[in-house]
């Protein structure tokens, strides 16, 4: 897989655009765990993810978290380069939860085509606006659905992601994803665990009834 | 006042677009309370504030509602032509909350203008980025800010707007804004003014300590 293959408007770009994106386009591997951009401090570029995935998030000044949506196979990352993003007047982090590999369009290179090329800015608004709608999306949540609907659409969620019912996550990282408390959501998991949808062990959660959690969800 | 001299790209458009947009486009006054758009329901087309107030609020299928934003002279409503938007999936209602006079760029021109034009697309772009910016603000606020902050900051804002310190406004309005319950916003208030930083009438909130409320807000 190439990043020409990839890159969903690479048919709509000139030959000239071609050849200066694919002279300038890098392939890194982003470890676990790391950091890939820290709201204003950084301008890594557009990312395209081969493989792997990675979660934007939001941070408070009390460094409490919350996670705005997740980006994976041949999803495009536009905020790691939101320095050439006009308008954009708030901050986003980026994490690799995977091993990830990405191509990298350097900001200043994707600046030039975005203002060269409707096609490119057209499509930059599209990646906008699904962006726009996932945290529209999470907005109503946190505002009109219950902690309980959250986390049970949370636990369902990550499970289809890693393909497997027995989670291996700590009570504290599942608030940070929905931007609670530690204590909520304990006490939240030990109310699933006597109603015998989830079965808790040390930095597990086990998923036993998907039905009953689906049903909670409520959507 | 004139379209041309509000519409802040018209310098960089063709001869032929100005033509095109100058024929189509049409003057429009909002009766106050008018619903403008609802949801996915209709597209107006770009609204363009010559004088007044706009509302962009989201509602609960419950019925509930948060305000979004708000907008102003010289302001530009996108979402009023979100059948054009791709990538939308969310749906926002907009409402006149004064008489207000817009000029209506009909969706299928603004569309045919955003596909011809990168700097009408990369407009469009910069527009879109400063409601998500304050989307985003809100979210943050409705997370991590209580709701005595929320409220104080939303009576000195809407004092600011009508410019005067007593607010014609009942429990039920404000807490449609903050997407919160009357309940809730009734209890604040009642805190607020044993606190001495309102004086509660009937349909009416007086601001009497507008440095109290401000150093509440926190921010």
């Amino acid at each position: 897989m190439e990043f020409t293959d990839c890159f969903p408007i690479w048919n709509e770009l000139t030959d000239t655009q071609r050849q200066n994106l694919s002279a300038t386009v890098t392939h890194r591997k982003l470890e676990k765990h790391a950091v890939v951009h820290r709201g204003n401090l950084d301008c890594t570029g557009l990312l395209l993810v081969q493989s792997g995935q990675l979660r934007a998030y939001a941070l408070s000044d009390e460094g409490r978290e919350i996670t705005l949506y997740r980006l994976i196979e041949l999803d495009i990352c536009l905020f790691s380069a939101s320095c050439v993003m006009r308008g954009i007047q708030f901050e986003v982090s980026i994490e690799a939860e995977k091993d990830t590999w990405v191509w990298v369009v350097p900001p200043n290179v994707y600046q030039t085509l975005m203002e060269e090329s409707a096609a490119v800015a057209n499509y930059t608004n599209e990646l906008m606006s699904n962006r726009f709608s996932e945290v529209m999306w999470l907005m109503e949540q946190i505002l009109w659905k219950r902690i309980d609907q959250r986390l049970s659409s949370f636990l369902l969620q990550e499970s289809a992601l890693e393909g497997t019912n027995t989670l291996s996550i700590t009570h504290e990282k599942i608030a940070n994803h929905l931007g609670s408390a530690r204590e909520v959501v304990t006490r939240m998991l030990r109310y699933f665990q006597s109603e015998g949808l989830v079965k808790l062990s040390r930095g597990q959660v086990e998923l036993v009834n998907l039905k009953g959690l689906a049903s909670l969800r409520g959507d």
